[in-house]
């Protein structure tokens, strides 16, 4: 199953920095890192395969309402813990080969800056923002 | 890199059963089975990597004038031999785990009933028809 896991993400799967707002927080903006695999409904039963390997995360309906047939599904771990304790340590055995590894690289780096509070500070805030806009997702998400 | 390619192929490739005209053959057409991984240029070194492992099948440019950023290359493995030989055997034992097994398990026997010559006949031209109509792509292709 390990290997499967890391195959599929490479096809499917992605480590996102997005920045979102939040007017409780210092700068008025929250790092939010998300590890993701998206599905369509006819493949949800892998999404619980996978959730139930990790042992954590969740599986988040998205709804679709333009052309395509199916509403599509999304596991979701977005607990910094987690990412850290479970996600991170499982693609350091189970090495992707995709571009993604260049993505799973920087995020590894920004959920140990965020640990450490970097985060919550200036320089640390900067730092952050500029590694998430070395992944690939840059255009999308920044 | 067996699991990977199973988990890489459940989110990236297909096996495809298309049907394409053909004067020189018998019923004017040809049924034209495919194993196929498609990646953009950025992750093309994977491509090769599945190549070396399978040890058969070529790597096709598909050029895209379209708003993407890169063209996109398709990992295919198109003779039936081969298909038969070392692509079936692997996925037998590395299984599939989304929808895409159920299209596996189609094309497999379709693969079967051509190395018997049955799509020669006009029996077997239909049974492999209706067969292939089973398959998830069957709207795209058919």
């Amino acid at each position: 199953m390990a290997g499967w896991i890391s195959g599929f993400t490479d096809g499917e799967g992605c480590f996102t920095i997005s920045v979102i707002k939040n007017s409780t927080t210092r700068f008025g903006k929250q790092i939010f890192p998300e590890f993701v695999i998206t599905q369509g409904e006819k493949s949800l039963d892998v999404l619980y395969k996978i959730k139930n390997y990790f042992n954590c995360g969740s599986i988040i309906l998205n709804k679709r309402y333009d052309n395509h047939n199916e509403h599509l599904y999304r596991y979701c771990v977005r607990s910094i813990s987690e990412l850290q304790n479970k996600i991170i340590p499982f693609f350091e055995e189970y090495a992707l080969q995709t571009y993604k590894r260049n993505d799973f690289k920087i995020f590894k780096r920004i959920i140990k800056l965020m640990i450490k509070k970097q985060h919550l500070t200036n320089e640390g805030w900067k730092k952050i923002l500029k590694l998430a806009s070395k992944t690939n997702r840059k255009k999308k998400r920044f």
